[in-house]
């Protein structure tokens, strides 16, 4: 007969946030700040019993969920194992008088410094209180949440708290509070990591740092080369007032030029970590630092190559509502009228246009596809083929139909000297540099001598290696690194 | 030297969903419909070994998964300790025959009332449930979960399960339930909160209630409004029809002034509250109830905002897909011809039209930013520095780029009385109100004597506190309310 | 009074990842791979010590993490209890010296299969290692996780780790390993099951398959449909070359009749469901296979109808950009000069137009809500009210505002004879049919008397039930299955 589920022995042994019968677990809290309130009230919610220690329960009470008892600081410390401490880093030497009846107690640090003040402090907040309250046991845990977000509460079980400490049965027991109040608890350590930990409250999108400055850079050149060529050349040259093409035009024949250099950009540095380990002949050596960070930045670079490239797509078809648009078809009219003219008609014109266009919108469907399985919820659910399949060959597939609407847009302009203006080549033709080795060089890659030796490289072998011992190292990793 | 992970003693006396190594732990159920074997699927791949009691377990047995075994009732109750109880409230009664053998089992109560029922029944389910059986223990869960989840399974651990219960115990065990089958149980207290968990699947999105007839009821002011400068006044003035302008024009006139009204409210609220926090001198006294709910909302609007600032911006480049678009062109050409007149070029037109678009490009693509960081996967994965940065700040500069559009649009059009049909102002005129009003007190908020008043305030500082004895109350939030 | 929030009891007798206070809990790994070393850096990073076992330990320590220690094979697997076995299969064998050491120990299988490995083999990895250590406890995990994810760590605790395995408490150990990695562990099994998880990894799209072929399938045959009407015929009776449409306009042509067949067979099945179970008169027979497929892939069927309703509003705003419409417009202007026509202007359409893009617009709009609600992030956050509301009830809004946007666009066109090419009927014509049917049927279903009858039947009645003896066996299904 099978085992009942519940062994009845157990419950009377178990205490891992042992819950009496009697009532729920009992957590305090010392501080009344916005904080400490959002904190009270998402533990009550989750079936904690709450204590908070005020100077001056009669005055704070009122702003507590009434579910909460608040009390004197002293009477709250006594009642609770685990005690966050929700005040400013200044006043924690305030709390000394109470450090009898903290002894042996868990401390949760929820505290954020300022930017200044991590900057000052070498010492993480709390290692500080860690070192005022010999006694206790210190945890780092919940900073990086808002009081915000305490108070409504996760939208869903997803959202991580980096927890670290040097007793692992207290982070355990921390651990378990922030999973019952429906957060992702994530053990980073020691306490010795709270700087770190501390510090990310403070980031401002690192990883999109770079990759934001390149685009920008990007821009900045095209724009200026555009303008040199389409709006002072027909100035200084024919004394043709074009400034009207400032805020529309070359923005709109900038930003293709940096999404489509950006896409192109995305899939260089793994053809460069590719030619690196066919020339190494190995794949146990590291890839220079600036390669690796390359490579980690893949995915920003890409959704803002496709950012870039959607604002051109609306730019683009902004483009027959402008009133200069109406009156350049108008003026084309009275043209042909006062000319005589019967029929206008340039059959090459309309094939390029129509091919030109056609591509484009394929393009920017299959960039979009890219850029929605970049949603983490998403990536989550693909496994790894999958994610390699949309990233890696439907977006090379995005580079090749780029690099078609790019040649199709520039048709012969390349070879008639009167796109030459002030002796620069049409813009398109500077972009088309990057991307074409890139192509060039996954057509190589894909010529069975090169594809077998990167291929055997990939699954551990090496070409240096003197003596051929059968390594039994490497897993199954050959379609998971094909990507680079 | 380092303790083994596994403690082989450990595995002896642990006996949470104790699985014996003989099998996997039991579970019953009594019901058969749709959820019942949707479960019963659910609970076998889960490894859990299901017994359900069926009245007709011959009849039955076919709609389950071969592996769950389908006996009577009455027997499958002896046999497990948790038994799911997927029947109909009216049915509950029915079940009082087994009342002796269910004694001192967990009854996990997984019914939704209908909304009639939950209108006319003031005791929930699950509590009626427990009325009947008062030696059973009941638990509330998985009600919020669909039989077509259960069968599918959830497609990442993120599926939250709500579960209350009056004894902690067999909370546990349902919720390790809960987490074996793939899903986040969220415990939200005792079996009182049953009619608040059963209430749940009846809502219909109430965060966007208001909001949406907000959205609604503008709309409809606006197109009322445009309707009567755009078409009634030309037909009633000069008697020229322009109805045809009703399915289209009208609409894309009025889209962005909804549009653009929602978004300034997305940000008047904050501004109230800290108009209210500077005028109060503390920040320790609550928002009246409106205003806190209008805060609470704010994402709602501002993704209606989005959503129909994108449809006019589809509107807006459908405009030369249509037929009158063509006709005006070419009536605009004959006109040009029998006038004689041999270059049609209108330079200040031309600017505004080119500074027009490509303001109203640009506020889009900063909309689509903020709102492509409302996805919960997206906001769950930054900190509250970037989330703030996102939705304040490049939400502000949405809003500037937004009345920087609108004031381009209108031009110099609200000082010439030709506008002012009926004598109603421009529409633009009126929909700058709001925002103008935001941006100014912004502003305002950045002189060093508010801004250093206001951040004292969110630190804790207050105005009428005589004796400003040194609370130790305020967590670091300056930063985190600096949002509103 | 409340009992404490830790029981200093169980922490000395709790053994679950035993974290003795002197130091983390120890992994060995054998391999040195990529996937050895990010696992090894996954591990070390969450607070785990690491011991690998390699061939040459002077060699590839400097691969590793220096957290991590490098040492003899037979040294890690001495000192640690659960062991993650990270080589390829073909190197399993040579293991076999540990075997003495080995013996007791949990064996983590994390390898993956090649395509041809899976198809040729029909023994997994991990049954295989536990023929070859029939004194080990194998368990399979990890293998879905690529080095990648490893490295960077998973984004959100939503990343799903299957484990089968044929002991439970060596699967709890191994599924708290995943937790504390970050990963969310979901037990699927014994290790019969590993095949089955050893070709998850191989899996690519596999419920986009059908969906996509069925959509290309579409778009081949209204593409061939389209070429025949609109540049095959005009070439063939009038001698007039218009192949210039093919890349554009006959693309432009068929997409939107794609997205309208393919959203009406999202609404299909359901209807088929319906009229089913009216027949029938009972939900208590399955469905056939055919039907069950359909309904599981309405979302894949949805979502490539948005795809290409998407393409198609983006191709249509490019129309008025394309040089030939610049052509037709001035040559139109020319003709009016020439037949001395003073005014353009056709009522009629003028209103069919601004009627037909309003609309389309609107169909776009409303599809995109049911597009965004399908992210897995937004899914888990509706209720199943909710969710029905939108991918039901919205739904058929779209069904509704597409069929109207292909009847403007169609107008009188059905019944004139000059739209009937080579004998062919408009294309619109014929993506009518599916649509209507739906509609229709959706209309019955809205009978009182036909949707009473359906109601009773989801709720349990049965028509053939000669002894209506009261079933207590149905859930409150009624709502949730209403959206079939």
């Amino acid at each position: 007969m099978d085992k009942p589920l519940i062994s009845r022995r157990l419950v009377d042994s178990d205490g891992s946030l042992a819950e009496a019968a009697s009532g729920a677990p009992k957590v305090g809290i010392l501080g009344t700040g916005d904080f400490a309130r959002s904190l009270a009230t998402r533990l009550v919610r989750s079936g904690f019993s709450v204590v908070v220690g005020s100077r001056n329960p009669k005055r704070t009470a009122g702003l507590f969920p009434s579910a909460a008892q608040v009390v004197f600081q002293a009477e709250a410390v006594e009642s609770s194992e685990v005690i966050f401490v929700a005040v400013f880093r200044e006043h924690y030497s305030s709390l000394c008088g109470l450090s009898g009846q903290l002894a042996g107690k868990i401390l949760v640090d929820v505290s954020n410094p300022t930017e200044q003040e991590h900057l000052q402090l070498r010492e993480s907040n709390a290692e500080y209180l860690a070192a005022l309250f010999p006694t206790c046991t210190v945890v780092k845990a919940f900073n990086v949440i808002s009081a915000w977000t305490l108070q409504a509460g996760p939208r869903d079980g997803n959202r991580q708290v980096p927890i670290c400490g040097d007793q692992p049965e207290a982070k355990r027991v921390v651990s378990e509070l922030a999973h019952a109040m429906g957060f992702t608890p994530v053990d980073v350590g020691s306490l010795a990591a709270a700087r770190e930990v501390e510090a990310r409250p403070l980031h401002l999108f690192p990883s999109w740092k770079v990759p934001v400055l390149l685009a920008l850079g990007l821009f900045v050149f095209f724009y200026a080369y555009n303008l040199t060529r389409d709006v002072l050349q027909p100035y200084v040259r024919e004394g043709k007032s074009k400034f009207y093409k400032l805020p529309l035009s070359v923005v709109n024949t900038s930003l293709p030029c940096v999404a489509y250099v950006l896409l192109s950009l995305v899939y260089l540095p793994g053809v460069l970590a590719a030619a690196l380990q066919l020339w190494r002949g190995t794949k146990y050596r590291r890839f220079p630092d600036w390669l690796d960070h390359w490579l980690q930045h893949r995915k920003q670079i890409g959704l803002l190559s496709f950012f870039c490239a959607a604002l051109h797509a609306l730019y683009s078809v902004c483009l027959p509502v402008r009133v200069s648009y109406r009156y350049d078809l108008v003026n084309l009219a009275l043209k042909q009228v006062l000319t005589n003219k019967s029929h206008l008609w340039v059959e090459e014109n309309v094939w390029r246009m129509e091919i030109y266009l056609s591509l484009g919108v394929l393009a920017l469907g299959t960039l979009s596809l890219l850029a929605v399985t970049s949603l983490p919820s998403i990536a989550n659910s693909l496994n790894w083929r999958e994610f390699s399949f949309v990233q890696s060959s439907l977006g090379f597939v995005a580079l090749v139909l780029s690099t078609l609407h790019t040649l199709t847009y520039g048709w012969t302009r390349a070879f008639e000297e009167s796109h030459y203006k002030f002796y620069l080549p049409p813009t398109f033709t500077l972009t088309l540099l990057v991307p074409c080795l890139v192509i060039l060089a996954k057509a190589l890659f894909l010529l069975p001598c090169v594809s077998r030796r990167l291929a055997r490289i990939r699954r551990g072998w090496e070409k240096d290696s003197a003596v051929k011992f059968t390594l039994p190292v490497d897993h199954a990793l050959g379609q998971k690194t094909s990507h680079l």
